[in-house]
This record gives C-alpha cells, sequence and structure tokens, in this order.
C-alpha cells in the first residue's frame, strides 16, 4: 500500500480555515512537486491540480501500474473520490501545484461545487475512456486510443499538429496501454513512418494533423 | 452506432419548464423500462435514475459489450458526461424508472448541483474499479473483484450474506470480466464449492458471509 501521510499541522489549520473559493488563486497554501514525484496522500484531504499534470494510478495484481486518470486544470482528487485501495499520485510535469481542501468542509461552498461537477465530469470521462482503451484486444487499438487521450487531456496545438505537452517514455506508453516496451516501440515507429506521429527535440510526440 | 433518439415534444416542453428538484418525486415525467430494453439516449438530455439499475456499455474494437458502470438511486448519465462514441444503456431491472433534463437547465438548480457530486463520485469510483479489474492478468481475480463490484453496488443484505438483486446471467458475467463463458462457470463452480457463493431459488447469486 503506498498511501502515505503527509503532516503539516499549521498548513492544515490555515486551510481548514478557509472558506472562499480563493485558495486556487493564493500562493499560501499551494503544495509544489516535480516531475517523478510521488504525492503524499492524507485519507482526511481532497486535492485539486492549479498547475500541471498529475498521475493516478494503481497497482494491477501483477504488481504493474496501472492508469486511472490524468489529472489536471483543476480537476480534484483523494482517498474519498476512489474506492481503489491503492491510489497513487505523480507529478507529470516540473510545475505541479496542488491546492488541499479538509474532506470535512469540501462541499461547503456553493461556489467550489458549481465548478467541480464538470471536472468531476472530465474525471468520469476519463476513466470511461481508459476502460474503453483498455478493452480492445490489439495493442495497436490500444496505444492509438491512448494518443487520442493523451492529446484531449494534455495537447497543446502547435504549427504541425498537437504537441504532448508531457514527455514519455516507450516504457510508460506501453505500461498505460498494457503492452511490452518492445510492441510499443514498434507501433510508434510505425505511426512515425506513416506521418501519423513526429517526436520533437525535447522528446515530446506531436500527433500531425 | 446505438445511440436513438426518443422524441417527444410534448414532455420535452414540460421539462424545459422545470426548475426545482421535485421532478425526482413527481410522477408525471418518468420514464418506464422493463429489464433488457435498450434506453434511447438523446444527446441533449441528462438521465437520472429514480428507481431501478441501468447497465452503461460500450463496444469493444471486437464487437463485445464493455460494462463502464451500473446507474442507480439518482445516479446521473447521458451523452454529455461521457466521452464514449458508442454508449449504451439498458435496464437491467424491470422497475427502472428514469428522469431526464435538458442540458441547458441540468446545472442551473444549486440544491441538484449539491446533491449531483456525490452521485458523480460514485461513478468515477466505480469506472476506476472497473479499470482496475480489467486490468487484472487472471480471470480468477477479474471475476472476483466483478463480483465485489456487484455486491457494493447492487447488493442486498440477507441472513447468509448478500444477495445481487440483479439477476446475471455466467455469458453476462463473462462479458463483463472478460472472459469465456466455460472459464467463468467453472470459477463460479469453484466459488461455490469454496463456500463463497450460493445461487438462490430466482438464480440470483449470494455472496456469502
Amino acid at each position: 500500500m503506498r498511501w502515505l501521510l503527509r503532516e503539516n499541522a499549521l498548513q492544515l489549520q490555515s486551510i481548514l480555515s478557509l472558506d472562499s473559493d480563493d485558495e486556487m488563486t493564493s500562493d499560501r497554501f499551494k503544495d509544489r512537486y516535480y516531475k517523478g514525484e510521488l504525492i503524499p496522500i492524507n485519507y482526511q484531504e481532497i486535492y485539486q491540480v492549479c498547475q500541471g499534470v498529475v498521475k493516478l494510478s494503481t497497482i494491477s495484481d501483477t504488481g504493474e501500474e496501472v492508469l486511472v486518470g490524468l489529472a489536471s486544470s483543476s480537476m480534484p482528487f483523494g482517498a474519498s473520490i476512489t474506492s481503489l485501495n491503492i491510489y497513487q499520485a505523480t507529478a507529470l510535469t516540473n510545475n505541479v501545484e496542488l491546492v488541499r481542501f479538509p474532506l470535512t468542509n469540501w462541499l461547503n461552498c456553493p461556489s467550489r461545487v458549481q465548478k467541480l461537477v464538470p471536472k468531476l465530469t472530465s474525471r468520469l470521462r476519463q476513466t470511461e475512456l481508459l476502460l474503453y482503451i483498455s478493452d480492445q484486444r490489439r495493442v495497436k487499438h490500444r496505444l492509438h486510443y491512448l494518443l487520442q487521450f493523451l492529446k484531449q487531456e494534455i495537447g497543446q496545438p502547435v504549427p504541425q499538429g498537437t504537441r504532448l505537452s508531457v514527455r514519455f517514455t516507450h516504457e510508460e506508453l506501453a505500461s498505460a496501454c498494457c503492452a511490452t516496451r518492445v510492441t510499443t516501440t514498434r507501433q510508434l515507429n510505425k505511426l512515425r513512418e506513416q506521418g501519423m506521429i513526429s517526436v520533437d527535440d525535447e522528446h515530446h510526440i506531436i500527433l500531425l494533423n
């Protein structure tokens, strides 16, 4: 189990006293993480992403990581909105900033709740899509839909098409679409040859127009 | 594509004029479905389950049905809260009653939104769990977690344990956990022999204490 606790009594107390929605803009209560860092999750809190991208994952019975979502742009995550026993949050970018709310007052603020519905809906859309991807029999299709998913979630428009704002290794893409690294590399090479994707100087994938 | 439209101008007009939350209790605007019926989905509406259980599914590239959720007790579903192109809703019980809201005024009512967050959260929990299940390599584990999922979502306490309120065929369980019917039957027989489950006179599975 990778549940970890990060206790910071002072910070928690400050958050507890908040009841407006300005914590998303205030700098005081943000936790910052760098790419690759595991974000400690406290059962009593809800996290919301102010900046950057957070990978949410669990571990299968064979010890493999299973991608369950990518949280960015105000998306919430946390122990109370999952039923998975193992729930990992990892910073995917160098600029991850999070705010945390105690569970007890998470739904107290009507304006926050109003904004929450579209974000929760986005997370639901994501997991449904990941479920669809994971049930495709052929690696080729799983990779295709995974790239479409990443394009939608973390794509940035560039002149040639859409650039994934996060750099992924072939190993990571292979893990995310339940394939071997070798097969994934072969499929990515095929997509490159077919002019569907390219890779820029910083090793980010571009889905070509 | 199984998107179907059900047009009923009069009914739609009546719903459009609603802005309170009493439509969940009013009998006038409920759609009723029987077990096995495909629920027509209108892109412009959101559905909420008043009674019964609705199976939400999509179709994989090989034409197989992929379970993406079970909607019951006020859970919402509809085209605007999915990104799947194929999205089927099927009545799983004989007593399905739904209310429909036009997308345009779905989030207008603060009390409805407040109630919506826990329901959306439940749907998110479900899809994450289904994702976890589908990524288990062994059928035995997939079936085990599927039964736990069904216990949690549609279980009713009985003296011996928890009875699934919906009757499933082995074929349906096999489809839901991506296994063959033969393997699923074998695994279910094993669970029976081990005293983990039993089946009652109405062919409903009981997960024994």
